[in-house]
């Protein structure tokens, strides 16, 4: 289980390009597979679409049970609303013997964060606003308790087409807990060649264009918008 | 700000490997900077001991702003309590005119978090023990609103020679909201060759070795051990 990182080869680790590189079998999401294209020569490569992570994991623990070496492909971290967590439970819900290593890779938080400045040197909260896997009142009742812990959030799946409410009431929670002129750091595309990196506030990110591809950073009270980075001090007398 | 990953060559990214190789000037503590002695060879190497951040922020500066190319370092990812804020903030009020690029690295919490399994699979909190930088107080109501809200959380600088109370306090909390079989891992030196993972429980974990270079990653109410793995399910139908 391989993480590539956010996007082209300059983000992968050597480990995850070896791992690819000795692999027979490449199994990811079409798009995924795309950013690995200079490591897929003469492989077989089984790419699928969204949604389609269960059989994902089948076919990549299939391959390899059957004695191929498999690279099943994660964009950023395999561990972080990654392929890693699904593959293991079908590994022993279907009791596939084989031997499993996640190769961790560089996350679209780091990434997005690094490309704002620096907004997670405090602690932080990850969540994701999708509420296919997660009824939203739970992801509503964790976003009120990191609002109101001042943790600076990073939200994953902000919004999509057909979910657009999801943003806009974490927006409003947010709202009721730190003052309006809040940085919020919007990455979409990160470390792609559509990469495009928007520093806005509380009061007006939601008019920025926002979509599954990216990453949405909410300050707290002690971050602030510094030129054009996005900081939040961790507290050291300079 | 270079990000070199949780250890060795492996897990650092091309473009992290690229900028130190370009670069005239390694600024450092000295533990990382060892890390990247492959590297190295013919550069001026400013390697400094713990709590000189500010101190390294200021060096770096200075000879970037004297026209050299230089690579300030931190281990895993640079924007998670790393350099880069703080080198941002000192750029700042020092008022040093210099191009600066923050390069994105694996984690540490991610790392251990695949040595582990896919702990992070769903919602999670990353917060610092250390109570050097953030009053204790403060910390301690992060931990009972992470804990309430039912997320994972990582936990860096859990404890030290000096600093033992805070992580019994920490688990306290967790374990007036989850059960004492939760899983609890705890990884140390993680992709160096000291290296120590374990998987315990919220009940026990305090009485394994622990200290500076360990991250401790708590579950939640998901949370399970399968085997030697320990999974947060996301919530897939498989």
């Amino acid at each position: 289980m391989v993480g590539i990182g956010p996007g082209g080869p300059l983000d992968r680790t050597r480990r995850a390009a070896e791992a690819i590189t000795r692999s027979q079998v490449i199994v990811g999401y079409t798009h995924y597979v795309e950013q690995i294209r200079d490591l897929t020569a003469g492989k077989e490569v089984i790419a699928t679409g969204m949604t389609q992570e269960v059989e994902r994991c089948r076919t990549a623990l299939l391959r390899a049970s059957e004695g191929q070496e498999v690279a099943l492909i994660s964009s950023g971290d395999p561990g972080i609303y990654g392929m890693a967590g699904l593959a293991l439970e079908i590994a022993a819900a279907d009791r596939v013997e084989v031997v499993i290593e996640i190769i961790p890779g560089v996350s679209a938080a780091a990434a997005a964060a690094a490309a704002l400045g620096a907004p997670l040197m405090c602690d932080f909260a990850v969540l994701s606003l999708s509420d296919l896997l997660v009824p939203w009142e739970t992801i509503r009742l964790r976003l009120e308790a990191v609002a109101a812990a001042d943790l600076v959030a990073v939200l994953y799946n902000p919004r999509s087409k057909k979910r657009r409410g999801q943003l806009a009431e974490a927006a409003a929670i947010f709202r009721r807990h730190r003052p309006g002129k809040t940085p919020v750091g919007v990455g979409t595309a990160v470390g792609t060649e559509e990469e495009n990196i928007v520093l806005s506030d509380l009061d007006t990110f939601l008019d920025l264009e926002i979509g599954m591809r990216s990453i949405v950073i909410v300050g707290n009270s002690s971050s602030r918008r510094q030129g054009n980075w996005f900081i939040t001090p961790r507290g050291y007398r300079i």
